[in-house]
């Protein structure tokens, strides 16, 4: 087989494109990243905000958002709309081929309404959640985007999936990022970057020079046993090796100003 | 040169997509449609409702739209989200591969400003008038769209462009549909079909039977000597004239529980 392609998958959380300040940073740094690249975006403080100027209560159940029906109006016209397709007018202007995506466009990314999930509360007691019209990912046509790709076409994926059966499910963006990784280590040599709050995964939660350079399934085996990595880091450390096994070359955990991957956790 | 592939551009107001019992109708009949084919929608009644909610005031002059900063927003999260993207996820349950775009999609419109523009007010006088982020569009990249149609794609195309320096601009959807009519002109045997609120042209405005079933470039300017059209129609009529002369085989004005092409006014 031929040495493949490389492509980066860079997930950027709301935080950064919603302050003017950050967004210029991260664009010029995602325009200067070299090959192949797909752009995949939250949002979650504007939908809050714009949430909150349509008298919308915005509800959070361990972290989560709860997507009622006007939840879900608000997140399609933030997410699909106004973040979206601002970063798309933006990269254009930086010489970016940009396309904005849902998963509905094309039928990129097919989901199905979450059931109802058991959810530890504030109070340590368990409780049947309804999430709303929000999509677990049941498929992501990899072809399609590396058509697309191969044109020279840079995919900004809106944290938004479809049903098939007419209904736009608000989705994880940090999903749709792993999930475009692997539908596209077929065609490419792909690496996933996750952009987070900190320098990448670290041994003391105060010194963001504690960074681990580098996990593996085994290591992180270790990592667990020793106490090392817990709480919120374990699901996102699975989700990357989940990615890693799926065929995606490496997984970087990142800050948002380091997305050319030359900094953070390497998972592998 | 080969028999070209038929190919229809239909053009829907708002109204018609705001409404669910319409909506429901129109992608039916646009389902139906066989051949390739572009749908191109409007939004401004929405885009009202929800910069209304907002505490935003909508500004028209002369039956058009102001677009400040705050609009501007307004109108990026309505029709590049909120509608685009529920017509793109229906679609996709009717089994019609639909891709919403706004113009900076992979460049496919690119518009700049409109400078300021003398308008007639309501007590006659004329004024310059300074209509905000709207755009005058300049290129459509039909062969991008071709190429995409070619894979079965439908492009379902919202009226916002982009200036290529990272600026959205409010466009005219009656454009959008005439520009992106001409743009594929050159691949396929195009049809566009603009609905609205009347049957066709009418020689009696209160005479929904009074269709006029053909207009050519001659017929019209009789038609106009004999004051049998006027108003708004003349520029409707000129632009449908307009992309004929650029190779658009034939413009169809009609109602828009009639986009089978069937019934109205045939331009040609």
């Amino acid at each position: 087989m031929d040495k493949m392609e490389k492509l980066t998958v860079v997930k950027v959380g709301g935080k950064i494109v919603e302050d003017e300040e950050s967004l210029q940073q991260l664009l010029q740094d995602f325009s200067a990243i070299e090959g192949a690249k797909v752009l995949v975006h939250g949002g979650g403080r504007s939908a809050t905000k714009v949430a909150a100027q349509l008298g919308i209560e915005s509800t959070m159940i361990g972290g989560r958002r709860v997507t009622d029906a006007e939840m879900l109006k608000v997140v399609t016209m933030v997410y699909g709309g106004l973040v979206n397709k601002s970063i798309v007018a933006r990269l254009q202007a930086c010489g970016i081929n940009a396309l904005g995506l849902t998963g509905a466009d094309m039928n990129v990314m097919q989901s199905h309404k979450r059931p109802l999930k058991k959810v530890k509360m504030e109070d340590g007691v368990e409780q049947m959640v309804d999430f709303g019209f929000v999509g677990d990912v049941d498929a992501c046509d990899g072809r399609m985007l590396a058509t697309l790709i191969d044109e020279g076409v840079v995919p900004v994926m809106a944290p938004l999936t479809h049903d098939k059966q007419g209904h736009l499910l608000n989705t994880n963006a940090d999903t749709i990022a792993g999930e475009t990784a692997k539908a596209l280590a077929p065609y490419f040599d792909v690496t996933l970057i996750y952009s987070f709050e900190h320098a990448g995964v670290l041994t003391d939660p105060d010194d963001e020079a504690s960074v681990i350079p580098h996990i593996t399934a085994e290591s992180f085996e270790q990592l667990k046993a020793d106490g090392v990595v817990s709480g919120g880091m374990i699901p996102k450390i699975e989700n990357a090796l989940e990615a890693v096994k799926a065929g995606v070359k490496r997984v970087i955990i990142t800050k948002a100003d380091a997305i050319d991957g030359k900094q953070g956790t390497v998972i592998s």
